[in-house]
């Protein structure tokens, strides 16, 4: 330990068929860490938007419609809000603060260094429309 | 790719009129990124107080208000809790947890690397008092 | 300002006596920031789980029950979930986001720099087994 640091950044783009979807990330981020070359470090994995989520969680269907239905419960779509004029995506900017906007990622002997059951996902809550991820490895 | 670190630290300091207030500080951290030189890095925008959070979204005041409505809605400042005996503040230490903590920015050609819509805000639950929120650069 | 990069990572383990539970680990996360010798740079402080949390927040008893009544009242662990078929804690995977996943915290001439409030927790949401936080630094 103790080298020349490097770094490098990708952007992932995402276009979801669905307003609400989440999609699971974890070979993406895997190959952005490999292609570093980066032993040990941290890797950022943030979206560019406001309306959407990357979180670390299982990879089980059931668990992910009930983050939605209790989202849904909390903070409804259609409920009223001020930031509703020309858009109705607010309930989308408040789910993805509750959800925790980003991750942080440990690399360690040049792979990242998750759980067995920890799988990242992007969690798009007003999608259909174009949005990226940036993947901004740093370390030695 | 490759190079020596460097690393650079300012705290910014905040005394907010009202108890409960966003306040944008975009342009601060940009100016601690620029002075910083780091070309390509992470910048670490973090509260060292516990009713405050540090959290990326809209500029937009309606989108403002209703993330305040829904706490309070969800968890009244004014209710009933263990914590609030010398104290009324708990609701404020609850709340920041729900819209997080604190963001990790990346650092990409010597600026912030944001989406269109991304603005930092300091979101003061509990002001009327000095704070503090640390911004550490990281990179090289 | 502008040195060689090193890291260091250190696994801690947990085996909770209660399902739910709050353990301060601010001490154990302090000693490997001291034993890495970083002078300056960022510690990751993160579950290896996904129905665990680290927060940072304050140490007091009558807060975290705070906390744990309002997750409680807004998602109750025994609810009807989707997830809960071999399972009971999808309301643990919710509590986790909702209080946020991880932290990532601030290191100055050598030391962990937080405010004077700041504590850091391990929020065992479903324990009673064995479970790992990865500890890693890196700096100069």
């Amino acid at each position: 330990m103790g080298d020349i640091m490097k770094s490098s950044t990708e952007y992932l783009t995402f276009d979801t068929e669905q307003k609400i979807q989440f999609v699971m990330i974890t070979d993406d981020v895997t190959k952005v860490v490999e292609d570093s070359r980066v032993k040990d470090g941290l890797v950022l994995v943030t979206p560019m938007h406001i309306t959407a989520a990357v979180i670390v969680n299982d990879n089980e269907d059931g668990l992910h419609n009930d983050y939605l239905r209790v989202l849904e419960k909390l903070v409804p779509y259609n409920d009223k809000y001020e930031h509703n004029v020309a858009e109705d995506n607010a309930a989308a900017h408040i789910w993805r603060q509750f959800m925790g906007h980003q991750v942080v990622l440990p690399i360690t002997n040049g792979k990242l260094d998750l759980g067995p059951w920890e799988q990242i996902f992007y969690c798009e809550f007003d999608g259909k429309r174009q949005k990226k991820v940036l993947v901004k490895v740093i370390g030695d």
